[in-house]
Parts: structure tokens; C-alpha cells; sequence
């Protein structure tokens, strides 16, 4: 049986026409995913006592601590730092966390380009982790006056912004009420950016005076 | 001379159309300004030594006091908390800046209900502003664990957000490297609404214990 030329015509533009709303559809989709991750999330703190090792290890692994291994405000925010692939830079008052330092160090570990700056005050704690990462050979900056260097974000890859009120300390993790919020690809990243790169420079080294302030 | 009728008709419908053109337009600009309205906006610290004391009077006035009055990232700090019609929910770890806490309280003089969810450790050094705020009638509510209530947000009309590392002090505003967040209408602003209210309830003096553990 002969089918007229007119309805495999028909047939043919019916399926480029289904084809082309397909992708069509396909790509609106993705343009509302885009926009849904664009929106703010944040977490807030105290987070419960879980251990986030699992996440640090090289292959897939169990720990054996004892302790949960649940989701968690810290568990979410130290995926957040693993995700870095190109860059994390780190610009917080006190890094004291065992946790987020262990986090830091893995990225470090992968070949990832880390920077900290940090307040000179409480780098001086023995609790800091600044020492550590020194070691590590991670480059660590630090303000030199008499103020704190306050800041309290990281950037992901220079995209990702992590930034509230949460030092990187246990206390401020396991028990005050704290939140971060986490934003991407917006002004408000590059002018984070922007901030950190000026205090990149500000406290470089070669700058500093042999007098301090403090 | 007589003008044709479909002269007349054609001029019509062209009249009507650049109406419901200007008006479409019209509503785009708005549309397109709201949605620049609710992206986040930060202000970075520290701010210069300015005086915010003409934001504050009943009237437009001028003020003598020899310092500069330009606009700042604290008095658009001020003038964002001024903004408030119906609720200032505060939300923060130490209030100690005079420039703060007057805008606070010329909010409160408005007839505005103000909130205030603070740290008792923080509460109990002279700098700290909350007696005041109490003798001008401001409730203020605070923690009673041996951790810190460490937010730093303020909540105006339950839909724009004031959020980040700055301690509401004269050191965090002139001293110290510090970033506030503006976020308007998103569901962050809801999230930071939910925990202002479980932190109003779960501070309210009718649940203190006789024996605090701090």
C-alpha cells in the first residue's frame, strides 16, 4: 500500500516539530534549575554532634567512631568546600574546627589552589589550625592592626559564596546559634571576590612592617 | 476639509496601540526594578567616622558636630533599619554602637514594634545598650546556656534581611573588616522569619530556669 506523499510530509514536519519543543523544553528546564540553584540557601547552626570523616576519605569508606554520620549543617557545608575544584579561598576570624580545617587540608590534598586570611589575634590562639595548614603548604595571610579581620566566608571556586555569622570553631558549630548562607554566581560573589583579593594583597608579607601595631 | 472615517479609525487604533505599548512597557521597567530590587546587596566595613545624627531627627536637619555626613556603609545601615513601618526584629550577639542603638530606638519612637533577641553574655557588659532599649520599653529577650547566641541579622517588616559578620559595636562598624548582606523577599528572608520566632519563643522569661547554667 502506497502512502500519499502529503501525509509523510505531515509526519515528517509533526516529528522535527516535536523534536524542536523537546529541546526547547529540555533547555527551559535547565534554565529553571540554573535559576533555582542561583537562590540563597542557608544553614543554620548549632549543628548535632555527627562525624563528617566518611567525607574526607579518598575512596568510599565507613568509620567505625561510633558517632552519627547523618546529614548535618556541618556535613552540608563541608561538601560545600569539598566541591571546590580550581580554588577555595578561606577569609575567617578563627579556624579552630577540627572538622573544617580536616576539610580544607583534603582540598589542599587534591591539588586544589587554597588561601587563607585570617585575624592576627586569633591565629595566635593555641587552638588555631593555622600552623597546620602552614605545614601542609597552604599560604596563610593575616591582618597586622590593632582591629580583627572579621569575615567570617569562603569562596568556592570563585562562584560559590559561604558567608554569616559562624566562626570555624567547634563552639560555633556544635553549640551557639549561628547561620551561613551559601550564594551563587551573583554580584554579590564577585564583590566577595573582590574583597578578598584585596585583602590578599593588603596583607602580603613583603608588606609588613617590622613595628606592628599590635 | 473633511478627514476620511478610516483616517480617523486608523489614528484611533494607533493611539490605542502606543497606549497599551507605553503601558506594557510601563510594567516591565517595574517588573524588571523589582526583580534588581531582590538582588542581594552588601555593604563592607569598616565604615569612615561619619555622623548619622540628621537621619535620626524628626525633621530634616542639619547637624554641627564638625564631622563628616556623607553617606557610609553605616548610615545605609541606618537608613535600611529606618525603613521599618511595621516590625525591627534584631537579632544579634552584642549591641554596644550608640549610632545602632539610637536607630533602634527612633524606630521604636515611631510606633514601629521592635523586637530584640540578644547574648546574656554580651548583655552583661556596661557597653551594652539592651538597658536602655528595656527603660524605652523595647522587649529584649536573651539566651540562658553557657553557648552564645551569635546571630548578627535584623529583620525589617518580616521581608528584607540584614544579615553578616558585624557585631553591632563601634569596634565591628569602625575597626574591624565585617560585611552585611541585604537580602529582600526570598525564601531565605522566610528562614531567617522561622528562626527569629523559634529564638523569641524559646528565650521567653516565662521558661527561664531559677538555676541558669551560665
Amino acid at each position: 500500500m502506497m502512502v500519499p506523499a502529503v501525509l509523510v510530509w505531515r509526519g515528517v514536519v509533526a516529528l522535527a516539530g516535536l523534536t524542536l519543543a523537546a529541546e526547547g523544553l529540555y533547555y527551559l528546564m535547565r534554565y529553571l534549575e540554573r535559576l533555582r540553584e542561583r537562590r540563597p540557601r542557608v544553614l543554620f547552626f548549632p549543628a548535632p554532634v555527627t562525624c563528617v570523616r566518611p567525607l574526607l576519605l579518598a575512596a568510599p569508606g565507613r568509620c567505625d567512631c561510633g558517632l552519627s554520620h547523618r546529614e548535618s549543617a556541618l556535613s552540608s557545608l563541608a561538601r560545600l568546600l569539598l566541591s571546590a575544584r580550581r580554588s577555595l579561598d578561606v577569609c575567617v576570624f578563627s579556624i579552630s574546627s577540627q572538622e573544617l580545617s580536616s576539610t580544607v587540608l583534603v582540598v589542599h590534598g587534591r591539588g586544589v589552589r587554597v588561601r587563607v586570611v585570617t585575624d592576627s589575634d586569633f591565629m595566635a590562639l593555641a587552638c588555631s589550625q593555622v600552623g597546620t595548614f602552614r605545614k601542609a603548604g597552604i599560604e596563610v595571610r593575616h591582618d597586622q592592626d590593632t582591629s580583627y579581620m572579621h569575615h567570617k566566608f569562603a569562596l568556592i571556586d570563585g562562584s560559590v559564596l559561604v558567608t554569616g555569622s559562624l566562626n570555624w570553631s567547634a563552639q560555633g558549630i556544635f553549640g551557639n546559634k549561628e547561620n551561613v548562607i551559601i550564594i551563587k554566581n551573583t554580584d554579590i560573589v564577585k564583590a566577595f571576590v573582590q574583597e578578598f583579593e584585596q585583602l590578599w594583597n593588603e596583607y602580603d608579607p613583603t608588606k609588613y612592617s617590622f613595628s606592628p601595631q599590635k
